[in-house]
């Protein structure tokens, strides 16, 4: 186990500047591009982030701490981001995932005092009892996961553009599920 | 096919703004991972970045325009970034990647001065025949490769620490090859 409280913080609030320098000011090709059918673009990976940091990481540490294992987290729609118009530019979506995500993790170092704390427990709709230090753990790779699919949404763009060169490009040689 | 010349700088002008602001700081235990026996940290990663400004990119373009397909590119030795020591802070590394990039770039813009240079040719020492449309392309796509490979790096440390969410991670899913 690798987790550490400071070090999943360092990542959690380096993500909206990260996404904010690499795509604020790109063309809407790219912002607009998708790995092909039912696939997501840029705009609504960004509105997945923000969606998730208003309905699952706080309010699911909010429910352990206050209610532990008594009754499980409402279910978070994984796709609900998607029902919301794309019709906002980057830039606010940027700055409205800033403002959220300084929120969090302003109210994580309130809720989370102490090491004990990580260890409190509730109940996952799908796969039972989770604890705190893993829902903390999911919440970076979940970043680490959307920037990610950003770049493999990119690359996707120029599959025939790369010529030959496709075969030494491990992005390219992926397939799509999993974002 | 996608590519514009344009729209291609705006990705490769952005890689090291965003290496920057996701790494600069960052813990070394972040910093020194890997994905196992035979993979790369970030420091290799940054070493093979800035490897590729001297060695690969703009020279590869420089011999097509000078020398069209009389003679195959010299061999790019992927792997000799691995021999540089890892002794220098993750802040020098960046400093000389942004500093190689602005050059690359630069001199880009004075190499390419017309559409149909694009079009111009060159011979690859492994699959024959390019040309600068496709060598450009692939430049975009080997950032989005290596910006996807750091993700992925990160992610892996945490493999365990998820707990049962690893099923919903995309990102965890992925085996470790395709650097």
């Amino acid at each position: 186990m690798n987790f550490k409280l400071n070090e999943a913080i360092e990542v959690l609030e380096r993500t909206p500047q990260t996404l904010e320098h690499f795509l604020v000011g790109l063309n809407k090709d790219w912002l607009l591009c998708n790995e092909g059918e039912g696939t997501w673009n840029i705009i609504e990976v960004m509105n997945h982030l923000i969606e998730g940091e208003k309905t699952n990481w706080i309010p699911r540490i909010e429910i352990i701490l206050n209610e532990g294992e008594s009754r499980p987290f409402p279910v978070f729609d994984r796709y609900s981001h998607l029902t919301d118009g794309n019709n906002r530019s980057i830039e606010d979506k940027m700055i409205e995932f800033k403002t959220c995500r300084a929120e969090s993790l302003s109210k994580l170092k309130t809720l989370i005092k102490a090491e004990m704390d990580l260890e409190l427990s509730g109940i996952h709709p799908a796969f039972g009892k989770v604890h705190i230090r893993e829902l903390l753990s999911t919440w970076v790779v979940h970043d680490l996961t959307h920037l990610n699919q950003v770049t493999r949404i990119m690359a996707e763009r120029y599959r025939e553009d790369v010529g030959p060169w496709k075969e030494y490009l491990g992005i390219l040689r992926r397939n799509k599920t999993g974002n």
